[in-house]
């Protein structure tokens, strides 16, 4: 089968994608202010990330009605998994290694993305992540390696970019929570023994070329910035009135 | 590989298993009234469905620590169909075919359970569902089959026992919404020229001898109706006081 051209609109599955050694093009979507192409082109439910896949080669804000679209972050990896599937495996080879893969990619990203999101959007504690990084240590191998042992899967692709933007968001004490409670997650994080584990895992996922070439700080910074700024000046403000 | 023993923990993966023809084990467990051997010895999470696989011929109540603990419906149905990949294929063959069944999964499950589940259990709009069964209609194969082609997939296992259930509860009028309410969209459904598609479709999969030897309508009154019952007939009172 030659390899079908593939555009890829958000960078939240570009990790798989870099792995997986395909070649794509990337087309960032920005979310506050979606072209009106999008959602009759791509995606109806006018949701990122999606995929346009084969077809003729055409720019990625005119995608051909000949090329397969898909959406949903999950059924992407999945998908994306199976193009390349003899190539360049990212699942176990196992049916019970699959199903481990697949309940981390369930338990973490469920975990997880609420709490972050709405410390970031909305002024919850920061905190309320530390239950979510229990539970993926729980899960992690604890003699090391990525989320379901030594090799790099979907599974790592699925949780690798939130955790990423939380803990960049964090570190630079961005959201609308209270000033300062995004730091001192932070600060536990990088020195409480309890999550020596975790740290470990952070620092393999992030070490990896595909991690360097596809996640950018300062983007993460000034895009966050600019969305959540103004939320917690909004908060400081009705409070002190 | 040698067939590994198999024991399931709710009859919502059964439908799965039937067509995969593996020989298993099931284990009924009372969500109103769980078990407490459930939590420590199969899912800590405490939820249903789960799968306990391979180890040693034990008794459900008492699984073996030897065997592989699986939950998340999801996972579950991804797991069998692993099992089964070559010698009974439950999902389609090429990367494409396979991400749309995980689509048709992620959109009907998640757009129907929640407003069916909302109106038998909190009185709830029946007619909620609605959206969800055009949403299904939508990516239905429009000429007829599955849920995407002509054979049976995973995708028909994840919502055919969710359409199941809320037909029979709507028929019986069993809820805590309005008396009237479930048997009306019931009706709709039997009898507006909309749903034909619809219609064609719950008669194909309930069909199937895997539906007929899984699923028992005297069963699912006798279940709903002791649960909910009580709740409609506490919201009248609630309402006439």
């Amino acid at each position: 089968m030659a390899a079908q051209r593939i555009t890829v609109y958000s960078a939240k599955v570009e990790l798989a994608l870099k792995e997986s050694g395909l070649s794509y093009k990337r087309f960032e979507i920005d979310l506050q202010n979606k072209p009106e192409w999008y959602a009759p082109k791509v995606n109806p439910a006018s949701k990122v990330p999606a995929i346009a896949y084969g077809g003729p080669d055409t720019e990625p804000e005119n995608p051909s009605p000949e090329s397969t679209k898909i959406a949903e972050s999950y059924v992407l990896l999945e998908f994306i998994a199976d193009l390349v599937q003899s190539s360049k495996p990212l699942l176990p080879a196992t049916p019970v290694g699959r199903a481990q893969a697949r309940f981390f990619i369930e338990t973490a990203t469920s975990k997880f993305v609420t709490p972050w999101y709405s410390s970031v959007s909305k002024g919850d504690d920061p905190s309320g992540v530390l239950p979510a990084i229990d539970a993926i240590q729980d899960l992690l191998p604890p003699q090391g390696g990525y989320a379901v042992g030594n090799d790099w899967t979907i599974a790592d692709a699925a949780i690798t970019p939130f955790l990423a933007r939380a803990l960049v968001t964090f570190k630079h004490d961005i959201g609308a929570y209270d000033e300062g409670e995004g730091k001192k997650v932070w600060e536990l994080l990088q020195t409480d023994s309890k999550y020596a584990r975790f740290r470990k895992y952070y620092a393999d996922v992030t070490s990896r070329q595909s991690f360097k070439e596809t996640f950018f700080e300062d983007i993460i910074v000034e895009g966050f910035s600019k969305r959540f700024g103004e939320t917690r000046a909004a908060k400081k403000a009705a409070s002190a009135s």
